[in-house]
């Protein structure tokens, strides 16, 4: 893989960003990676670990002269990133994100960029329950799909570049327009967090049952919950706060089944239940079939202890 | 590790039932291990496959001339399968169990279980998402819990051996009365998986995002909720039938709790959702720090494909 992109600047050095830098490393993607955080705790970090081969103090010296600058900050952020970075960027350049919600972020970031630079969004499905800028690593994209979410008119060439870049760090890339992105991951993942992070909730709750029993005796199904329930608080509230419409919409379905299925319990309708459970079978035997799981036992897990 | 009985029936030969067998044989805790399914067809497997020293036409046969009998099948048959073996039961004999409910099976096996033998109810904590005779395999306990339930006046000398077989087979061991086993399980295991069950049904329902999109992008968090929807129909439609109360008590309380949230999402109180997140992240660190997961990237799993 041979260089896409001469100057790449990574706006926000958590998980995401610092995997890009490994991966564009990995296979030499990029001439030089500049770096910004808001923190000044982050960006001594980053120096330390040679994460970037430059890190600058502000966003706007990080994404000057560059011919790619990714935001991969929290969706509720962006918005302010672009209009700060708006005047140094160079005609020709492309602007993308990482954020998992794409509307918001077109609505935000958009107006912002200037006449003659490229606005291709972008959103890689990829992810683990740590944060910060010493969690990422090369492999996190492989084999995993990163979505463009072209605007109405963005440069073909722009896009293709783009994509190749993501390919280059292992993902499979996809296009899609941006209200279709954000009601199909509402279902994927925003509903599935935002269930996760409330059950977790619910235990840590509840005073009968001992937070010690509860993780003990995890592994019967909750310990996958809270592995979901631990990312990052406010890349999670931006997330929901800004797919509202679609997360709401889901969540307003999946009350409807569990009510459905609360009855069923109350009124012992087994056949209910196992016609249920067994059409949601299917669903994870494609899972495994489009390589986007194992099934080996508990996942193939690195048993602890 | 030596011969703790000299020859277990197992009853029923799923995926506990044939793990069991692989785990007694890994470390010769016992003589003989006979073993009945109810289907011919899984007794013909565990023929083929060599799953039990003996395979027998009936769980009376099978259970006959041993000192424990282990009943291995869903909850809801766990009381006809007692009567049907308590007649051919030695005195000073143990009669197990490993169902996921314990109140409801001890409600039904207990009457029939003949004076002179001990009834040591048990449920060890481990599953995946296969079920039937070869899906099982010797580590599946391996530093998971076994919660031993002990009825009032249970033998002593019985609990203190079935404790050392379930340690040889690799599980840790609990004592927990079967009113507090339930509510444990109903927070960890039993509620999360009707939520899973349910979100993968939405999921399967919502005709404007297409399957192969949901499991195209599964990654994003809900494939996580697939494997648990994945297990065994029958099994979880007897466990909410026979642990009902416990589990629409917490269903409750995960509804209240996501209508609060739903309610912040609507209104846009990012506080209240960041506070929540912030929280539900420190159960997480207590999982991984009880050796119950890894902190592994994605779980450590093995990348598929």
């Amino acid at each position: 893989m041979s260089r896409v992109y001469d100057r790449v600047a990574l706006i926000g050095l958590g998980l995401i960003a610092s995997s890009m830098f490994w991966a564009i490393k990995r296979a030499g993607l990029a001439g030089e990676v500049t770096g910004h955080a808001r923190s000044a705790e982050t960006r001594d970090t980053a120096r330390e670990i040679g994460l970037c081969d430059r890190v600058c103090d502000s966003a706007a010296e990080a994404a000057e002269g560059a011919d790619l600058v990714v935001l991969c900050v929290p969706v509720g952020a962006m918005g302010a990133v672009a209009a700060e970075i708006a005047p140094v960027l160079d005609p020709g350049a492309t602007v993308s994100d990482v954020g998992s919600v794409k509307k918001a972020v077109i609505d935000a970031v958009g107006p912002h960029v200037p006449r003659g630079v490229h606005f291709v969004p972008a959103h890689p499905l990829a992810g683990t329950e740590h944060s910060g800028p010493r969690s990422g690593f090369a492999e996190l994209f492989d084999n995993r799909w990163c979505l463009i979410v072209p605007e109405n008119g963005s440069d073909r060439d722009a896009i293709a570049r783009l994509e190749r870049f993501w390919q280059g760090m292992g993902a499979h890339t996809d296009e899609m327009d941006a209200d279709h992105h954000d009601l199909v991951l509402a279902v994927t993942s925003h509903a599935p967090h935002l269930i996760a992070y409330t059950m977790v909730g619910v235990a840590d709750d509840l005073r009968r049952v001992t937070d010690s029993e509860v993780i003990k005796y995890s592994a019967a199904g909750f310990r996958d919950f809270t592995r979901i329930a631990a990312s990052d608080p406010v890349m999670w509230r931006d997330v929901f706060l800004s797919n509202k419409e679609a997360t709401l919409e889901i969540l307003g379905r999946f009350t409807e089944e569990l009510f459905a299925l609360q009855r069923a319990i109350r009124t012992g309708d087994g056949a209910h239940l196992q016609d249920y459970f067994t059409r949601t079978r299917a669903i994870r035997r494609g899972i495994i079939e489009a390589g986007q799981d194992t099934d080996a036992p508990d996942f193939g897990r690195v048993r602890p202890g």
